[in-house]
């Protein structure tokens, strides 16, 4: 492939939509181009990485037994209903109506659909277990896309679905496909994923994982305890607070006059944030009553491990009604309304001398104690965030770390969700009709490829990795005008592309400076400068994108030479 | 991959919604499920096929200096607001509100998104030509979807745009596009597929050939001379009638009460249908005016001509309105009512004693001659239906032939038509603003897939070609039970797997006829069939699935004289 035929441009300035590097400098490259908000073009250097992409996750589903197979984009709404989740999904599924009146949607993951494949297939236990997924576009009407690939509304994604027949045999599949997870990032060249337990969100099941590469510009939070290698999504993550049992106090009403924050209470106190039980206010979201959450007041609410407790969506509230009885910055365990439900969180435990609300304007009391004082049952839950430096739920050490990681793949334990709702049964060996156990299996090509630029890049451009580099060799003719030096080029083309090597060719007559600008976008990982200087001293220059390797190689065999620097390259991402 | 953990089933009957063979095969062998009207899964063999197909289409695509990309399968309205489509295209395109309330449409093709690529980056006439193409979901929301994956809703396509700065340029590539289409039928094993020139509807432009496999449960109706090739779509083909100059007669009123068609009148005056002028009578779609499209006794009138002279949508006049003048059964060309709209078909033409309607309930004149008589200015045109036995508008031989074809890919020439509606320049060698020229190529890779299936089957399934079929050679192991049987087995499957052919296993324990029947539904060209009887012999069984091989292979040397036919079937589909 030649430069100059290729379409597409490198700019040398993006606009300020732009919000991340991979997003920045892939636009620069020419390799994506915005068609809408989340939905985007792929030009001719991002599909071919897409493609190699695709190859690789295919080569792993199919040696953990997988079978491609395609579903449908748009679906009947019916199967949707057949689940459940055509009500309980939000508007990011596009609903619309067929010319006949049918109601429809746009598929944003396919359980579904997998299910109804298999009903009626795998009706005897003997065909079990299987797995079938497809490389398949999806399209989920995100309110905030972002971020170039990173957060779109349409995409290509990799999804699998695997069927059981046990919970012992679904997390031995799982087990497998967790590995085939670990060999996929290592092979397309991402270097820094982790696997963390994770919420299973609108999925449904119990046990999940996500793969998260880690970066500065993820959208999720993980704990991870550099001791062990414990690691959990925040929304999951476990939070324990040791707490030294304070004396017990009495019970003392003090007047705090327009101190309301916990700052504001404990300056005027002389109280530290932990020795206070701080209350956060919710609200359900399909009542209007309240839930008020007690944490030590220097810890936060995790409001996913919350909703996960209640097992109702919730939001913070941010009026509150004054009839409820609730006193905005004066909440706490005595007196605390009647009709109001409330959690308490367990970094409460073993407090005895607590500062709390007095649930009365401008009061507050010192010496609460929960379980002497607060006249309800309750049992201490755990629903606050984890922080940095917080104690490591498997080893104890208290050395808990908080970074940022961007979601590159997930695998979910479904139990009999979807194959209980819908209806899908098997004949057992014991003769009864049981419903299939599910695994599930999700991997977003367009994301990874743009995470794996996030994160093998300098302020020039993506540092592709081999197994994946959209061409593996680019030739740069820096003297296109003198015959020797391009009939060189072309010859180290020709040889290369015979030896089976992917080759971009550069012949443009542009100055040498504008050439490399480009070069450095387009990230091919190793480079060949053909110049009148090389072309006299007998010589190519060769060198590494990544910097790593700047050499010469005589022109007798730089093709050859460069063949087996490719391989070598290659063979760093094989597993 | 084993026959035991295959998903999908093999049925023994099918619904009668099947429609026609491959249908019926595709669905009984376990390749598709539908998912909704004209929706359907693909199963693992069926998404093996596409694959292959999709890889052949590739190679040829990048043959001919194609460059993959990929477009959004949701775009904004805005897109094909700008090229007028928005509103033109009916119900078969489908729209809908984002979250956001923006209007949005499921790509059916992507002329528009072509050119907004393009747009901005093929500046310079420098950059010319270029030719994108990508392999996408598509959605039509087509009114009757048939024939399982021969006319669906949703479909794989790959479609090709490329862009020129001459007519002549793209007349170039256009002949490059169609060998590369030659070639990608051959490749896939298409045996009767031709090119014909056809209509460019709703894609507009002038050049356009479809590629149709000839086959008589086609939707296409095609016309063909035998004697020199020459081919066209029905609705393009030319009409071409000899009549013999006949002598002047006097006009005469004659009675004809209740003889109102061709027939009642021509037997009842000793006439010949080739000697009347037969009214047809069509209503605009837009207004409620008529138009009488005369045309010889013995012809037809040929809609999509007549549509593409007018320029206007019409259909036929079911009720006629009584004010209009137009007496039915009795429209002629004595005393035609004032006011209607006329067009006189050249099948008419140096005929000067017709037969025609007195415009008079109960009354035909005999005699009349156009030019003398019907006392309007008018121009003989071509808006008549070719027929078999008629003339080649080619070569003039009267032996045309009918015949129906599936239509499996077209290629158009699309002239500026989009770059000048969506405002795309490029600066010319002469230093001017000019619209690109535009060629468009698609082909459907599931109905190409189901056409295969068409054409090359028998009762009991398909005989899939080398090239695309779903595994290479199936291995029939008769006597599982038998570990010397069941070893001989898996040595054969082993050794033709190293050797990297695609191998089938079925290793069931069923009778021979039951696995023989799947066999057949799976259509693997080479079967290895092992026995107690053929071990006892020291042989296997070998046959190819379009039974002109039937033979044995001593078991030592199976495998490596496999590999060999395995190949020698590859090459046939070579080009």
């Amino acid at each position: 492939m030649k430069v100059r035929n290729l379409l597409g441009e490198r700019l040398k300035h993006v606009s300020d939509d732009s919000q991340i590097e991979s997003q920045i400098l892939m636009t620069k490259g020419g390799y994506i181009k915005p068609v809408a908000s989340g939905i985007y073009t792929l030009l001719p250097p991002a599909q071919r990485i897409s493609k190699k992409i695709q190859e690789i996750v295919r080569s792993e589903m199919d040696r953990i037994d997988g079978q491609e197979v395609l579903f449908p984009v748009v679906m009947p709404a019916s199967l949707w209903q057949s689940s459940g989740r055509y009500t309980s999904i939000g508007s990011e599924m596009v609903r619309f109506e067929d010319r006949g009146g049918n109601k429809m949607v746009l598929g944003m993951t396919h359980e579904e659909a997998a299910v109804h494949l298999a009903d009626h297939i795998a009706k005897s236990y003997a065909q079990y277990p299987f797995m079938i997924y497809q490389l398949q576009t999806k399209f989920r009407d995100e309110p905030r896309a972002r971020g170039g690939l990173i957060r779109v509304r349409e995409f290509t994604m990799k999804d699998g679905y695997s069927f059981h027949t046990s919970q012992e045999d679904l997390e031995k599949y799982y087990a497998r496909a967790y590995e085939a997870y670990v060999r996929i990032f290592k092979r397309v060249g991402a270097k820094n994923v982790i696997a963390v337990k994770s919420d299973s969100g609108m999925m449904g099941g119990n046990v999940s994982h996500e793969f998260m590469l880690l970066s500065d510009v993820g959208e999720d939070t993980l704990v991870i305890c550099p001791t062990c290698g414990y690691s959990a999504n925040m929304e999951v993550a476990e939070c324990i607070t040791k707490n030294e049992e304070t004396a017990p106090a009495a019970l003392e009403k003090r007047a705090t006059p327009d101190y309301r924050t916990i700052e504001e209470v404990c300056a005027f106190l002389g109280k530290r944030p932990e020795g206070t039980a701080k209350a956060v206010v919710y609200a359900y979201n399909d009542t209007d009553k309240y839930v008020v959450v007690f944490v030590r007041g220097d810890t936060e609410v995790n409001e996913t491990k919350l909703r996960n407790y209640l097992g109702r969506e919730i939001h913070p509230a941010t009026a509150i009604d004054p009839e409820s009885g609730i006193v905005p910055g004066f909440i706490g365990g005595v007196n605390f309304p009647e009709g109001i439900d409330f959690v308490v969180d367990r970094s409460l435990a073993g407090l005895h001398d607590l500062v709390t609300g007095a649930n009365e304007e401008g009061y507050h009391y010192t010496g609460f104690d929960f379980g002497r004082d607060f006249g309800r049952k309750f049992e201490y839950v755990d629903v606050a965030k984890a922080r940095a430096g917080g104690i490591c739920p498997v080893c104890g050490k208290p050395h808990l770390t908080i970074r940022k990681g961007i979601e590159v793949g997930n695998i979910f334990q479904l139990g009999d969700k979807y194959t209980k709702a819908m209806g899908m049964t098997y004949l057992d060996a014991d003769n009864t009709e049981k419903h299939p156990i599910m695994g599930c299996y999700g991997i977003g090509i367009g994301r990874l490829m743009a995470s794996v630029c996030q994160e093998s890049r300098d302020e020039y451009g993506p540092i592709w990795p081999m197994s994946i580099a959209p061409w593996q060799v680019e030739v740069c003719n820096l003297r296109v005008t003198d015959e020797k030096v391009r009939a060189r080029a072309e010859k180290i083309v020709d040889d290369l592309e015979k030896a089976g090597v992917e080759v971009l060719y550069d012949d443009r007559e542009v100055r040498p400076g504008f050439m490399f600008a480009d070069a450095d976008l387009f990230g091919v990982p190793v480079r060949i400068v053909v110049s009148q200087k090389t072309e006299e001293r007998g010589v190519v220059e060769v060198s590494t994108r990544d910097k790593s390797i700047k050499t010469e190689f005589a022109v007798g065999e730089a093709a050859e030479r460069t063949v087996g620097l490719v391989r070598k390259l290659l063979a760093e991402y094989e597993v």
